[in-house]
């Protein structure tokens, strides 16, 4: 399962039980691992993968099946697929709710498994992000409740505010 | 001659074939050639070297005075100009439609050659890709036969739809 | 004091004059210094460094207080503030009229001293840049004389108004 | 817990008994993670993953309180502290038998644990990848029969020889 | 085809003329192309692409059935076989006389077509660059007649003895 | 004048003498400033900044006609040369006492000017960074003596003696 996690949603909780269902283990890529403290990207690696772990803990899912993979920022093109294979235990299925994640992995002879949707119109990480940045406490209830600790432990409710009024100077991903 | 070729359209073949008329031999640069799959470069850099060589097939233009450099992405700076210096045999003109990369390479004292502009506003690769991306079938009118079948072949209009769309996480180009 | 001079105007020849008050000796951090002719960034490194030394002389401040460190372009973490531990000699205060890396410094447990504003709305380098780009030459009242001088003789105007026109492709800064 | 794991041999696995038996959770970070295919990084992270969590299922120890983060390669600088910090969750105490990664860590203010070494002549990735290269099986008895597993399923053995007699070029890691 | 034809040797073009007799259109990757003024890699890529074509047109081989690509350096593992990939336009076989290049493309599922081998123990660009710089002649008889010239044409006789000497501080090959 | 400093001795002070004399300002590049604790490069940028300072101060040359660039670490090329010309304000004559970077800048057109050598047998980086790893104290004597402070200050002895033990894995210069 490939995502940013920006942060650990209810959408991404519910593909992972999608997955323990159907497979003895399960490799969580957290994408763009080499990037903090910008509007996209304001939870550092470490951080996500707390919130992937709490979360499987409060739901009751076992931490033993779960494989955590952080892989950094990559230029985009088609070799993505190649560093995933890289950095990552052999796997046979790749699950993400990105569709042109879907698409690269499918050019280059994967099978895809989309899980189902939960209404992703506000499972979104974007719309997660802009309701925490516009003050709006709508957002705590889009992640499992360790993801709201896990944020306000680290001061990220500020952080994001700050974060949607200046941005810190250098590369910047564009998602 | 240097471009991003995304695709290799009309304005293409027309600076080349001036530049054809005018030197014995012509080195053309695929820049960003790192990039694919992103909406102002969906088409990887081996794609659009086969687009090239097979539009100067179809327009009668000797494949032996071409001669291909792949140039990966770079951060912007003068330097820029020393990297195509790197990579290219030596060269004496520099023929590009951009014209801040016409300034760079004024400012690091080369001649920089202006093809006659063929009505750029259409020939464009910003327009064509946006065309695809609407499902308009205009585009076709805008590249040389050769090119739509690249496109068609390795299903390059569906893969642009779905990147204006949704994007892939990742550095990107801003174009 | 870190910040990326693009170009050095008022505002920061304020924010020194204030660290010169209090401190002995000044390191001077020039931000995404492998980054020129975008229209973020369009002066080089060396061009800025140009512009602090020879407003620093017309200001009559001593430049055996000052020490400059140019630092390249980062993918933007919490990471930057080790990158700026790395380049510079030992500092005890960070001076930034940027409020992410005031944060990120202060996360890192660095004491933040805040100069005071001056008019910030004004001396601002987007502002400075924009009012070049669009041929209004109030420009020349918000950076110091010397500065003035060396965006002409580099032939600064014409440049960002093409860089405002028309972008280099390749990597970007967002700021 | 930091090491590249080329291969997961005892030594390995004494010290992450070792920490089993002292925190309630244990970070275990894949050092050179985007190298592979070399003298001195013979094997994907993917490949050292696998190894690490097979030789701790058939140690009986349990899987759930390994946290794996997979870091790619770095530039060597007082920053890769950092890096290991922006990847991981929180952590407290740091563990590796590397002499130099134990220092900089320490000049950065942590606490560094040192396991107690398992005659570590012979428990070293660099003997162990000789003995391969050479036809010597006694490097079997030096890694938990997982690894063995492992290594033999990716033709492993071959792998190395060939490393060993030549190189791909390119850049490489010197350790 | 790939190499990094430092220098392009009778080894080389007894390759090209193998695959020149078997296929239609031949894909020359010349590899490390961001590299020169090192001792493995004295030569620019353009000087590179300057000889290989050069040598063709002088043994009388068609240029027009010659696909050059330019691929920087990469660090290495698995991936390095997508990157060459996304740079090329498609291809079936590889040919090469490096032996873990061989490897991985086999790995990663392709045919591997090693040409017959012209007495490898001279006709190798380690052998040719040691024989330049300890100043003896008979390099000159191991790569045609265009590659002298164009090594004569930018004093590349005193380059590689000055880097054989001394180095140049930065990022290294090892090959 | 450009070197790498690590650490800064008696060749580098007299080579600073010499412009002194001749230039008006002096710019001071200290390359691969983006590595610390290898081998070859021990010492961080921001260290071997402050070695230079002081060692200017002491020896009664003023800090005001000093200009300090910092240059992370860059592949090999000739394109090494115009990143010094990105990072630094204009100049027209280059020191260095490494005949590399000579001859890569008068391949690019510039003037370079040797000061005279002091002993270069001994006015070495590596050998007394080789004095320093082997507990041998003459390396005081070819340093000047804020010098000794600033390694002493920093534990620098004992951390090369560790570095020429043990190498931190990661990308390494090669010099």
């Amino acid at each position: 399962m490939i995502a940013r996690f920006q942060p650990f949603h209810y959408g991404h909780l519910n593909a992972l039980k999608f997955c323990y269902e159907r497979f003895g283990e399960v490799v969580v890529v957290v994408g763009m691992a080499s990037q903090s403290h910008t509007p996209e990207n304001p939870f550092t690696a470490g951080e996500r993968v707390l919130m992937i772990r709490e979360s499987l803990k409060w739901s009751g899912l076992p931490l033993d099946k779960l494989i955590t993979v952080t892989l950094p920022t990559l230029e985009v093109s088609r070799v993505a697929v190649h560093y995933v294979k890289l950095y990552s235990p052999p796997f046979k299925h790749v699950v993400t709710l990105n569709p042109v994640i879907q698409r690269i992995f499918m050019e280059e002879g994967y099978t895809v498994v989309e899980p189902p949707r939960l209404a992703r119109e506000n499972y979104r990480g974007s719309i997660i992000r802009r309701l925490i940045a516009e003050g709006r406490s709508e957002w705590e209830q889009l992640v499992p409740p360790p993801v709201v600790d896990v944020i306000k432990s680290v001061d990220g409710v500020e952080r994001i505010k700050m974060l949607y009024r200046e941005r810190l100077p250098g590369y910047y991903a564009t998602v």
